[in-house]
């Protein structure tokens, strides 16, 4: 057998194993609760609406719908894409294109292909998406992180930052950011700092790259407009996914935003897939044009609202005294700051060991703070597991700061 | 708006548009019979089984076929695919693993993302696949070419290629070949040349990448083993598509080999896009289970044999004296090389206007030599079509030549 380690290039060492994905395989075949994944409730999935669109597209438009399509998407699907966007207050402008993509993971990717050089600077929320992070180390961007708070990142340490950053003969590309329902804290940033990002994007000449997978199903509030919507200079390339609002199976994300770029990540697509599955952006097209994407959404936004009102319930009654955490308006998760310094990474074994698990929160950070922090996904588990796994976890903790 | 270029990194020059998409553009809305594309017939999709399918996978088995999925692929569907594989002569040794793909482009695209480091060298077939050699450049590899004739790369040239190289101190770090049904040319390597070239892999301590779309529906004979099957020491890694044996529209492919390089792919596939499809890996396993696939291959088998037999008398009848040809035991290409130095790439536009388009043969060729050849595809257009265009392309050479 070859020795393969000297067929391996160089930068397979800046390829990171996601802890989220190598933790969940501890908890396979267990009798654990598991906080720590972020799958949709497939009890939101369309299946008999799906089942029968899958087949009426194959049937009726097979040739077209099992056959190649262009790298960008297929064009009739792009426009249909476009008009739900914007019946959801998603700005196009005249500028803007569309690209699909293989989820969204794969337009983060294609952005950083194409964006990001190696030692460019890009600012992130800390904490922020963990996959984001690794494929920005993974093209050996320099990435440059500031603090959220309850009301998202916090733009005026980001506008100091950008000052004495500028001073040190540092410019700054790009800024990525979940502002609506965070991953992995579910907090959404406010409107005054919505705003105060659009301006510093405009006066220090920078990109905004916004990740929206759960802008669509917000609980209570409407949710704060996108960047996207409130930009007027074509500095926003907008990131979207089927995965919450229909399914993830159908593997299919989009990026929206000035032609110039996606024309570029059009390019790149070439060599990376050639295309996404066009029987997935067929099925998509109708699912629109059915209302049942609009009925997914409607149907998430009622049962993740209820998981999340237990999941914080169950909190207020085991774990006031031993942590704070976040109150999401949307999205999958609460992040959970434990008021004592307990290693939240460390204890990760023993409260599987005890049947519960979670995401330390370590992973999300870029310099590896927020060791007593962790992220409890509230979307997936049943009502009973969110009851039962969150007093499993208040009583691992509650011994520790004993 | 601002001035996107200084966003753009570095390697976005190293990104090929690619020629042939280019090219396949001009022909859109005319009335131009084009031997341009590489597309399958979709009289081959077997439409009402895979719409039955897809309505009842997702209605059956929903949760899991509409949810995320594991990177490397769906547990089961590798099962499925790995006893397909077998059955089809292609060896899955007891280290081997599969890698589910976006396509057999994303297969290439990882592979040579783990595998390719800047200034490695890799040796491929001339002419060869445009879109290998596109993703070679995009990864700074330096790509050496060895002539392909009617049996194959000529393993004699490899050999004296390896040894001279050696001597200067380069050594190569694997060969990228298409052994059944070449893409361009059509050629089959000999069984004789599948045997020299797993040892000259051994030999140099090389890897190989067998690219295999169109090996599972050869025409007359059998196709000779790949080299997959032929190879005992684990240096193969080998690539393939449900493109072209079931449909396009779902985009799946796969790579199969060492599972020691699976894995490191299975790291790069989390950055790019998480994993391809869970819906079609479900389609894909029942048509496979179902005969479907099996179904699909016989029926393309047929269709494309007869197809290539018009295209090969048509060109007999009229361009005896223009060109010569290759005889492709299966795939979708035949590739002809002109008598005279007749520029095909200038050429194309003249025989768009008089309606017939092929690809300029240049494109897949490293150093851009091959100017008198094109390739000519016969798996999509229709027998009336086949044999108009190749008489108005005989026409259009005819009066080149006069």
């Amino acid at each position: 057998m070859p020795v393969y380690e000297k067929f391996l290039a160089g930068r397979v060492s800046r390829l990171a194993a996601s802890e989220v994905r190598e933790l969940l395989k501890l908890t396979e075949g267990k009798d654990v609760i598991s906080f720590g994944g972020g799958l949709p409730d497939p009890s939101t999935f369309m299946k008999e609406e799906l089942a029968e669109i899958a087949r009426d597209v194959i049937l009726r438009f097979g040739d077209k719908a099992l056959q190649y399509a262009p790298t960008k998407g297929v064009l009739v699907f792009r426009e249909t894409l476009k008009g739900f966007l914007k019946a959801r207050d998603v700005k196009v402008s005249g500028d803007d294109d569309v690209i699909v993509t293989t989820g969204s993971q794969e337009a983060l990717y294609l952005a950083s292909l194409t964006l990001m050089g190696a030692r460019d600077v890009v600012i992130v929320e800390e904490p922020t998406y963990l996959a984001a992070l690794n494929v920005f180390k993974f093209f050996k961007t320099r990435v440059i992180p500031v603090d959220v708070d309850d009301n998202g990142i916090k733009t005026d340490v980001l506008e100091g930052k950008l000052k004495s950053l500028k001073s040190e003969g540092v410019n700054v590309k790009l800024v990525y950011t979940i502002p609506t329902a965070q991953n992995p804290t579910g907090v959404t940033l406010s409107f005054e700092r919505r705003k105060h990002l659009i301006e510093l994007a405009s006066q220090h000449d920078l990109l905004l790259l916004e990740d929206d997978p759960y802008g669509y199903f917000t609980f209570e509030v409407e949710r704060p407009p996108p960047l996207k919507s409130m930009d007027s200079e074509g500095r926003v390339l907008y990131f979207g996914t089927f995965s919450k609002i229909m399914a993830p199976g159908f593997r299919l994300g989009w990026a929206l935003g000035p032609s110039r770029l996606i024309d570029v990540m059009e390019l790149a697509k070439q060599g990376v897939d050639l295309h996404s599955s066009t029987l997935s952006q067929y099925i998509a097209m109708e699912a629109i044009k059915r209302g049942v994407v609009d009925a997914t959404i409607e149907k998430a936004r009622h049962l993740y609202k209820a998981k999340r009102d237990i999941m914080l319930g169950e909190l207020e009654d085991h774990m006031e005294d031993l942590a704070a955490w976040t109150k999401p308006l949307g999205g999958f998760f609460v992040f959970l700051t434990l008021k004592r310094a307990i290693d939240t990474k460390k204890l990760l074994p023993e409260a599987i060991e005890r049947g519960v698990a979670y995401v330390p929160g370590q992973a999300f950070y870029v310099m590896k703070n927020g060791s007593n922090t962790m992220r409890l996904n509230y979307s997936y588990p049943t009502p009973d597991q969110i009851k039962t796994g969150i007093r499993r976890l208040a009583s691992i903790i509650r011994d520790k700061v004993m």
